[in-house]
Formats: C-alpha cells, structure tokens, sequence
C-alpha cells in the first residue's frame, strides 16, 4: 500500500526533511554536516554504494546559521580501525574528486510552524562519490570537515560475511504488514479445534525456526513498504518512500546515494536467476525495491524500466532483468501516462525476449526456459475472497491488462504465480540457482481498508502458496537445496478480542446496544468458521474457511482507525471505511455510512485527513526453512535479514579484482 | 488481572455452561455425554488426574431431551490402541466403582434467550474416577456408553517423554498479558537508536531461540490467565477461570476433575524446591494455578490454602509447600474475610516454618535456608512507574502488608523479589535443583486500563529482572544448568501506531482537530525517551527512559477498549478509563471525564458494561536459553510448554511402581 501521506507532510516529505521529531530537516542529519550512508551503518563486503555528503545552512527558523551560506570547502577523509591514518575519500578509493552542488529546500519545523506557513529555508553545498566498495572486513570512521571546526563522523561496519555458497536458492515469501496476530486470527479461521487442539495447521507452523526482526526505518520508528522492503533487500535502511538509496535532500529523487541490492549482488557475483511475484501492481514497492534506487516509491513508469533495465542514469550493476515478473499494474505497462516516457513496456519487455502473459492460462503455458512478464489486470489483483468467494466483486471491474475497457478474468492467484515462477527460475537459475520474492501485498492493503476478512483470506492464500512451494521444491528435487523464508515488511495494529452474535448486533436499536453483542473471555466462543453452513458451499478446499459470514463471527479491532463502521461480518463488497462528506474539506474524512449500514459507529483516532488504518510498531516474524536456518532465530533487525541471506549465498567478496572479474564475465543481456 | 465478567455472563459463567458459541451449555461437552478430560487431550506418563463423566437432560430449550430424566445407568470403557479389548474404567484402573451423583444447572441459549430470561435447565447423572494415572504411552479411547445406544468418545495421547533430567533447574518468567508488539514498544522506550541501529538492547533480545504459543481455551479462543497458566504448568487446557480442573457443570467449585501440575510432579518424583514470585496479589491466578484446583480462580481464600497445604479434599499429591512465595495481597494472609476459614494465614505459613516478610529489607535479610514467605502489600504491588517515577502515588494508598491502615512503604521490586527467590531455591533445592516461575503482573493489569506506559515500565522491569537473574546464575554456577524461558500468558490487541506532538494536541479546540497532533509514517519521528530533559532525572539507569514523558511522545492504541478518553501522556496517576455516570446504570460505564482531561473521546467497541480493556486472541512469545533451549523452537500450543519442560525435567513415569516409589520417597514436610 503507498503510505498515504498526511497533506500537512506533504511539503516535509517531498523534501525527505529534521531533527528531533515529527518534521525533520533530514532524519539522518541532525547536525549541519550530513554523511550518507550517515553514522552505524553496515556494509556486505564489496557491495556498491555511493558516498553523499552535504552541509547544511539553515536561512531561518531555530537552527539559522552563517547566514544561510553553506560551506563549500568542506572535506571528508575515511580511516580503517588499526589501518592507515585517515585518507582523503578520493584518495583512498582512488576517484577524481566530484563537482560541488548546491542547492535550497524548505520544511517545516513543527506543526505550529506549519500552520503559520513559517517554511524554514536551508542552503545546501554537496559531492557524491559514486559506485564505492569496501572489501576488508572491519571498522571504518569517515569523517566530513566543515565550518572550520565542525565535523559529522560516521562509524560504518564491514561485516565479516561467507563467500562460499550454502544455499542453492531463496525464496522469500512476504506477508507484506503481516503481524502474528493476523497470523493467528487466519489461524482461526482456517483450521478446525476439537477442545483446544488444532486438527490441522498452518504451513507456517511447521517451520522449525523463528525470528522477529525489526522494521522500524532509519529515521522513524514507523516504517512503510518501501524502505522496509529495501532493508530486507540491501542491508540498508532508509526512509520512508525510499528503496535502494539513503535519502538526501536535493531536489532530484533520482540522484540520492545509491546500495546494491541482492538481485544485483546475485546477479553479478553467481549469476543466478531472480523473479518477483507480487498480487499488488508490479510497480509497488515489495517487488520493485528489488531494483529501485529512488527516494520516491511513487515512481512508478520509471520504477518499471529500473526493473527492467537496471539504473541507466549512472554507472552500476545491471541485474539483467527479472527472469520473471508477476503480477498486477497494467497502468505502468500500457503505453500512456502511467508509462515510463509513454512508451508500451509489454513491447519493452518483449524486445528483450520476454513472454508477456495477461491471465492464468497464458502463465501456465509460458515455456519454462524463457524470461516471463505476467501482468494480470489494472492495479492490484483482487483479492482471494473476491476471486473464490465473491467473484461478482471481479466482474464489473475495468482492469483488463490490455488496456481493453473489460474485466481481467481468468486470474491467477498468488499460487499459480509462484509455482510457475519456481519452474521457470528453476530452470533458467539451472546450477546458479535463483532467488524469487513471492508477495502477499494485499494483507497490508486489505487492513488499511480495515477489512480484515479479506486481508485474512489473503493471508491463508499465502499459507497456501507457501504449503504447495514445499511440495513443488520437493517433487523436482529442490527442497534440501532451497532457503524458505516467510516474513513481513512491517504491521498493523490489530487483534481479535472475542466473538460476536451479529444477529443479535443487527436487531439492536442504538450504537450502545449493538456493543452488547461481543462476547469476551468465556464468551467468545468457538471459531464458527469451519461449522459448515445449510447452503454455504464454496469449494475452497481444506486450509480455508467453510463458511466466511457465520452467525457467530470474530469480533477484531484496530489500533488507529479514521472514523469508520463496524458489523463484524464479510463485507459484499471491498470496504471503504471513511468518505468525505459534502460540505467539508475533501482532506476531512468521516465514516462511510455505505460501509457496514447496519453497523455502529466507532470513531477514529487517525488524523482527520487519513482515510484508511496505518502501519504500526511490531517487529514481525520471519519463519525460515532450508540451509542456513539455524541462523534466522532470535530477535534482529531487517537488515540483518539481508545479512543472513547474503551469507548463506556467499556473496561477500574479499577484493576488488575478483568482485570486478566475476561481474565482468556474469554479465548478462 | 480478573478477567472481567460480563454481568450479561454470570449466570452462564458460574454454571460454566454451551455447544456453539457465546454461551455454552458446557463448553466440553457439545452432545449430551460428557468425558473430562474430553476428547483431543493429551497426558504426561503418570501424571495424576480425575476422570468426570456427565450425562445431561435438558428440561426444555432447544435441546430438550428424554422428559429431563438423565440416564442413570450410563457406563465407561477405556482401551489402549493396540493394546487389549475395551475394558471398564473401573477395572482397568482397578478402582471401585464411584457413586452416582445428580444435580441440576441452567443457562441461557443465547442473548435473545438471555434478554427474556428463558434459561436452559439441565438435569445431571454423574460419577467421578479419582486419582488415575497413564504410565505407557499411546493412544487410549475413552467411551462413555448412554441413552441406550448414544456414546461419547474422547481420544487421549500419552506423550512418549523422558524419564532423565537434563535441566537441573528450570525459571519460568510469565509477563502476563505481555506481547511482541509490547516488547517492540518498551524497547523503543527503553533503548536509544541512532539511525536505525539500537544502541543497546532487551535482555530478550538476546535469547537464542524463539516459539510461539497458542493460548487459546479449551472451549472458547479467548483465554484468561486462569487457565492459560493452567495450560502452561499441566499440559492440559481449561476453561476461563479454571485451574488445575477440566470444568464440570457440578454446583461445587472444588470438585472439578483434577490434573497434576508442574511443581506436584517435580516434588513428587524428584523433590525439587519450587517458589513463585509475583507483582501482583499472591492469590492471582498465575502464581496459584501452580497449585490451585479450581474452576473458580476467585476462591482467593481457599487458594492460599492450597498453596500452602496442597489439596486437603481429596487424596491427591503433595506439593509441600512452596519453598519461596513472593508477592502482594495481604488480604488473604490477614485474619478475616478474605483469608481462608477467617484464620491467619501469616500464622498459618509461620507454623510450617516459613519465615514471613512485609518488606524489602526483611526480604533481603531472609536465611537462604529457610521456607519464606514474603507479602509486601495488600492487593497489588504499585507498578515500577509509580514505585520509580511517581512515588507520590504509592504514599495515599492503605496497602500495608500487617493490616495497619498506612501506606505499604520499603517496596521491593519484581528484580528483588526473583533474585532472592533464587537464593533460597538454590540452597533449598541443592542437587535436587528448583523451578520458579516469576510473574510481571502489572503489564496485564496495566493495560486492561489502557495504562500503556505503566504497563510498558513494568515490562522493562521484567526485562531488566531477567538481565539480572542471567548475571546471578552466572554468578552462582548455575546459568548452565538452568534453562529460562519467558513467555506470557496471552495478549491485549496493543500496538504503537506514530508519533505525537502533545502539546500541540492539548492547544487544540476539538476532538478532531486533536487528532491532527498524531504523525504517522515519515512524521512518527523518532523515540523522545531516551533524550534527556531539562529538570527530567529520574536516576533508574540504563534500559528504561530518561523522560516518560516527551512533548514528543508515542501515540499508541488498543484492538477493543471501553469508551475513553486519550492524550498521548503519562498519567500522573494510575489510570481509570471509564467510570459510571450518574442516571445510567452502574453497568454502564462512559469515558472517565478524570483522565485526559486534555485529551479527546474515543468510544468504544466493548459492550458498555466493561470498564476495561479485554484479552485478545495472538500467539505469544516464548524465549528459550540453556539445557532444552532448542526444543522451543517454532510454533505450537500453550500446553506443549508443559510437555517440552517436563521432557527437560524428566517427570514422566514409565510405570505406577516407580512413580508411587518415588513419591512416597521423595514426600517432604
């Protein structure tokens, strides 16, 4: 789901800006001396970064200092514990010095400052050294110089990591905001107990370890998709909005100082196969972080050439292109204004020998040994309960891949995706091996809606893909040799409390009365969603529920929410909890009286201007099956979960020359 | 914390009453023979336990069956699998047969029945088998034959276990109520960042092996921390309110079918020392369903006496007495209305030779060699904000331990208390090792007020309790050979959602126009607790807060609450969300104009007669570290605790021989 940003952070978020809270000058600033990658980072040894430094010269507000005038004679110098004394950063990695930029941006110093439209204006002088490596293992100071006296210093680690292979292959399922709790609650509805014992389970619960991570971003502890998944992806935390680069404060988004990702690591080291499997639109963030370097997740035409065609405005790794790429977002596809330069990037892939599939059967039918684009409809996939439960929900939709004024039909879900992603990765990776990234993204963009049915439905679609990915890997004799990991990128605040009579809801008179019908404790019953219903059948199989909409239903909640209403019962179509209203501001929402009519009203705790529920603080669980997944339990930080991967594929590389070499002769395309 | 009852649910909870949801007629027992333990449950060889057999007829409802007369003549066979013929109970277990009993109970089918006063009325026939034991492992078959030609099975594994002690002591920290969510926040109180990377960690954090468990009930998915701990220390689940019991309809209390518990089998089969600690009342449901057998977790009174005299009703095995017994609830212990038979159970304690403590320096001054008992309040002991931060609030309350109307001063904490558990554990159980279980109460408590930092302060002082008891092992010899697991019992639907500016929310003139305070995302900011404050000092050292209280604080929400009021800010007393209000029922409750009064209104979606938060449905935590510790990997039930810490402990019995051998030897006081 794109982070829906507040108006009021509009301007602070375009500018990445502070210090303190809230509105920041640039979170990972908060002296007048930036370094990015800034203070406590941590590097894969030789992987690619850039070097960006800035100074910072405050016109106004609380921090005004030399009269708005940056230094521009400002140095850096980089120094390895128990090496040589500090060098020049030129010198040390041997590049021609940048050119100077300069330029000014605005923010907001705090809410009042904002609503007092009192901008704080900041000049700016900066260099960035671009496409860097540190190879040996080990602590290293980089120290910026500036103001005659000042100086920002950041410690950066290289850690000692494999460069031998252990695993043969990675997939890594993300349940993208999906929480233990949600976990539980899908739990619930999808498996059967007999006086306290499950009969069946969770593919999940069958994985030997665990490990919570933490999603928070580098400078908020409230995280959103894109630099969370870039994180897991890099090594590298980042900001909000941002994928494959740590933010800076100039005004191009595509210039900030750039990490190498996995896929490009992979590709360039072991040149393996990698794909990406999403049921959001392709041009998100979970899959595009694989590649992206931006700041700005909402990119979205030149995302998909990124993923196409690797960074084309510098010098970097080219990945060489997914080897499958499956999901939703025609918009990005289509030649138009959704397109990169308008182009029609079906034909883009195409040129570069990709099959293009627009429905389940096509994708089935794609020749294993080729490079596969799979996009099945406009925007994102619907979700599992419209496709399975409610597929009139599918029907009066104008999300035909073409282009075509019609409905997507024949769509695959999340399973169809990732099995014949396996098929053909497995394939093509051959002795290389691959990686695949297999999302869940409408878990997140159902419990934003606040329709956690259909975000639970998706999360047992999930379980489903990751059960039948097992019993694929083992018939064609991968299983030993593949790395299973399933994790989620951040949260949402939510939880089942108790049961609910929604009978008994629904004839109640006042909003107060309907309250009456949770039960709590010793009365919230018995999961009634495996209790087969006169006249419910769906033919979903086992692992799912029996009946989506029973008398006796959960009662869950949120931890922030708009205004909104609330039965308890599968709604019949999406939700759309809050609306505007006529006579008030289109950024003013309030509870959509269409939603859950026989309802009550619970009101919000969100700002007014947020329609939709948020990411939350949880770390979140990663599951882990394969070689290496001793490695994957106890508590770590996302990048640790890069970390971990990049050691079990041995992508460490111990100098320049080999890492140089072996790009050279990988390269692909 | 007593799980709240609906008043709505009295009636129904006191008969412990339905098949389907919301009420239950019993919720075992959905046809109209009853087998406890029933169907689906699993066993330690030779552990103790009472099987209950009920036939019931319905007098009218919609269950109504043979005029209301129950089967009198109803029998029971038991068969191993692959092992001989079904043969009566009675034979098999070469028991003489129980007499009959009979009785009558009612309850309501549903709020509709509820709201007309219709209840169901059920007559019983019933017998009770006492004190049984499974030595072999397998499957048995229990049937319970009635109604001419109707049977009942229930299925029952006996776990094939070991019979070797690995882990010479086992201490089970409980933060009761206590989440991953939780845990993510108080580490953001906690702990300092900088730019992304923690600084410093939880103790928690440092556990090399995480599980999940489900604490869901036997008959609903909601659980209290009655008979979740009961799961937890028997290896079998309950029902809400229930303790060392499968709940039967029977009018009496304490004639539930039994089941042994942790620390009867540890003193009965290797004579171990055993102790509790908690912050709560001693007589709260985690510290006694150590020992208590009950479906009534409110029988405070007669628990303490279980505590210390094991059960006195039936034959049944001797606990001996906790070694340590650490915690508040005076009340209890104070001759009078909430003690035992009205007697002084200070006395009583003190005549088996317990020396008894009222404060934190006579709990310093204990011999490690003696039985202590140590009560340091009435009710439950100030939370570690108001006992650090806000010592104010503990100086008006009238909670001495001796019964004088004064103030409980010279409070030890949860760290105090476990560590002096230790002590005398360790000389008392000698080679015979220990097991302690040590509560963090108030982090339950805490939040059923929606106090979140209090809740937060005490999970930082758990934290911090089992950073100091790893450090203690380690000082003593003992931390190999001492396996610590923490865990919780269940959730609160708890999560940190953003950022606020407080002061900014208090200058507003709305309750919308507050809600714009909140930043979400990239305006969530970072953690304002650990930056010093001006005139802020509070002196508790690393790992908790420097300034509880930010302008920028954490905005943080619940899955279900009470209509309340909210601020974002510590509250300078403990918190009552909702309260009564004048012409509405005293079941009624409203927002508690008293708290936030800066703040805005959130309503709730709890039925209106909860004045509190609620129990919520996630899978917990649990922490592993030492003899074990790999065993608690993955995912799996409450009651497997039981089985992996008694695998650890070696307390299956391979035959009735050995066990009784043991038992008779091994029997202390």
């Amino acid at each position: 789901m794109m982070a829906s940003l507040n108006t009021l952070a509009v301007l602070a978020a375009s500018l990445t800006a502070v210090s303190g809270q809230y509105y920041q000058r640039l979170g990972t600033c908060p002296t007048l001396g930036c370094v990015l990658p800034p203070d406590q980072q941590d590097f894969l040894p030789g992987q690619y970064f850039d070097l960006r430094l800035e100074v910072h010269a405050p016109v106004n507000g609380s921090e005004a200092f030399n009269n708005g005038v940056p230094d521009e004679k400002f140095t850096v110098t980089i120094a390895k514990e128990g090496g040589a004394a500090a060098e020049d950063v030129a010198t040390f990695f041997k590049l021609d010095e940048p050119k100077l930029e300069k330029w000014t941006f605005k923010w907001y110093e705090d809410l009042y400052a904002e609503d007092a439209k009192q901008a704080s204006v900041v000049n700016v002088a900066s260099k960035i050294y671009r496409r860097l490596a540190l190879y040996e293992p080990g602590k290293y100071t980089v120290t910026l110089n500036y103001y005659d006296g000042q100086k920002t210093t950041a410690e950066w680690v290289v850690r000692p990591l494999a460069t031998e292979k252990k695993a043969k292959n990675i997939i890594l399922f993300i349940g993208d905001g999906m929480t233990t709790n949600m976990i539980t609650a899908a739990r619930l509805l999808g498996h059967k107990t007999i006086n306290g014992k499950y009969q069946s389970n969770l593919q999940l619960d069958h994985f030997p370890v665990i490990g919570h991570q933490m999603t928070h971003s580098i400078d908020t502890f409230i995280t959103d998709s894109a630099n969370s998944a870039s994180a897991l992806y890099s090594g590298h935390k980042s900001t909000v909005n941002a994928m494959g680069v740590y933010a800076d404060s100039s005004p191009d988004i595509y210039d900030d100082p750039k990490v190498e990702t996995i896929v490009e690591l992979l590709k360039r080291i072991w040149g393996s196969a990698w794909g990406a499997v999403s049921t959001a639109f392709i041009a998100d963030a979970t899959p595009t972080a694989l590649t992206a370097h931006t700041r700005s997740r909402g990119a979205y035409g030149p995302l998909i050439d990124q993923a196409l065609n690797s960074v084309t405005n510098y010098t970097w790794t080219n990945h060489g292109g997914p080897d499958v790429y499956f999901g939703g977002g025609a918009e990005q596809f289509i030649a138009g204004s959704g397109s990169y330069q308008g182009k029609d990037y079906y034909q883009e892939f195409a040129k570069a020998n990709y099959t293009v599939s627009w429905n389940k059967t096509a994708l089935a039918a794609i020749p294993n040994e080729e490079k596969a684009l799979g996009i099945f409809c406009r925007s994102n996939l619907p979700v599992w309960i419209d496709r399975n439960i409610l597929p009139d929900n599918t029907k009066n939709l104008t999300n035909d891949p073409s282009g075509a004024k019609a409905a997507a039909t024949d769509l695959p879900g999340l399973k169809d995706m990732t099995l014949k992603a396996i098929d053909v990765l497995h394939r093509r990776g051959g002795d290389k091996g691959f990686f695949l990234m297999s999302e869940a993204a409408s878990i997140d963009k159902q419990m934003h809606a606040l329709d956690y049915d259909r975000a639970l439905g998706d999360l047992l679609e999930l379980d489903d893909t990751v059960r039948a990915t097992v019993a694929h890997l083992e018939a064609i004799g991968e299983l030993e040799s593949t790395l299973i990991l399933v994790t989620a990128d951040h949260g949402h605040g939510f939880d089942v409390f108790g049961g609910v009579d929604t009978q008994y809801l629904r004839d109640q008179k006042t909003d107060r009365e309907r309250r009456k019908a949770v039960g709590v404790y010793q009365n919230s019953g018995l999961s009634n969603y495996q209790v087969e219903a006169p006249g419910v059948s769906y033919s979903t199989g086992p692992n799912f529920p029996v009946n989506w909409d029973p008398r006796y239903a959960i009662a869950a909640g949120f931890g922030a929410n708009p205004d909104r209403r609330e039965n308890y019962r599968l709604s019949p179509t999406p939700r759309t909890p809050a609306t505007n209203t006529p006579g008030f501001s289109s950024a003013d929402y309030f509870a959509n009286g269409a939603d859950a009519p026989d309802g009550f009203v619970v009101n919000g705790t969100l700002p007014t201007n947020e329609a939709q529920g948020v990411h939350s603080l949880t770390d979140v669980t990663i599951y882990a099956m394969g070689p290496c997944q001793e490695t994957f339990g106890g508590t770590y930080s996302n990048i640790d979960v890069f970390y971990k991967m990049a050691n079990c594929l041995g992508l460490a590389r111990p100098d320049a020359g080999e890492g140089k070499a072996c790009a050279k002769e990988k390269k692909q395309d």
